[in-house]
């Protein structure tokens, strides 16, 4: 079990019908970060169909005893079969905790159930992508045993690159 | 049709019984870096486990008439169903081109092929990572239309991490 300092908060697994309260979490993220989202009804059927398919793992951090928006966290877990091994790799797409509630352990006790579930998996690594400047997560995956340097700790910088189609 | 500069390297799409080929590029990239590589046999296997099962895309760039290692450069692409989107999500796994046959091309002949690739899977987004000390990759990537800055051309560089389970 991994709590968070606050142990009113659980962590859980989320179910295919738990699709709208992680949906509602991504919204969030996507629109404090800036980003076009695509709306909480068609994010609510994407992630539907992700934890219907077994596509993604989604771990939902939930305020006991809270009236009206109990979800105040979220991970999204990806895992697929390895290139490098004969375990699979584990890749954390998302992780968020809804800024009222930061400062808790929220984000801590997601990652370290998303690293559980991880190693459920049976997956041999797990990767990440965060933006240099934000520092509260950086130092949270660096305490968590995550590295951003190749080849030891003086190493250069590894770097995460996207474009559209 | 994309061809590097020299056209007598092209890219053709690996099967299952390119699997060895694919893997001795790869074994020679991790050995280039200083990784561990699981052998070629080991990797050869994985590799063919991949491909048969459709969880991974390789292409291989070719150099007609050469006796010997005729395969001079690998890309491998990993397609998964969409988060953020009804479309699946690219992701350049490796790009890999044999060290003497540098500067001819033949890494952005692979990336082009790559990309189409993903877009004929359907993918709305194509990510990587590299390193920050790693110019020619990345100046291929960014005259390739791909960003390392969240948010615009001056944002904040976007960090890959990573951790063994």
């Amino acid at each position: 079990m991994h709590r968070p300092m606050d142990d009113r908060v659980q962590i859980r697994h989320a179910e295919p019908a738990d699709a709208a309260a992680v949906a509602r979490l991504l919204h969030d993220f996507n629109t404090e970060f800036g980003d076009e989202p695509p709306g909480v009804a068609a994010l609510s059927g994407y992630v539907g169909e992700l934890l219907r398919a077994g596509e993604a793992t989604a771990l939902l951090a939930v305020a006991a005893g809270e009236p009206g928006a109990a979800d105040v966290g979220v991970a999204v877990l990806r895992v697929r079969p390895g290139l490098w091994s004969g375990r699979p790799e584990a890749y954390l797409q998302e992780l968020y905790v809804e800024p009222p509630r930061r400062g808790e352990g929220i984000g801590r006790a997601l990652l370290a159930a998303a690293m559980d579930a991880a190693r459920a998996a049976g997956a041999a690594t797990i990767d990440l992508n965060t933006g240099e400047t934000d520092t509260a997560a950086r130092g949270l995956y660096e305490s968590a045993g995550f590295t951003n340097r190749e080849g030891g700790p003086d190493g250069p910088a590894m770097l995460y690159y996207e474009r559209e189609l």
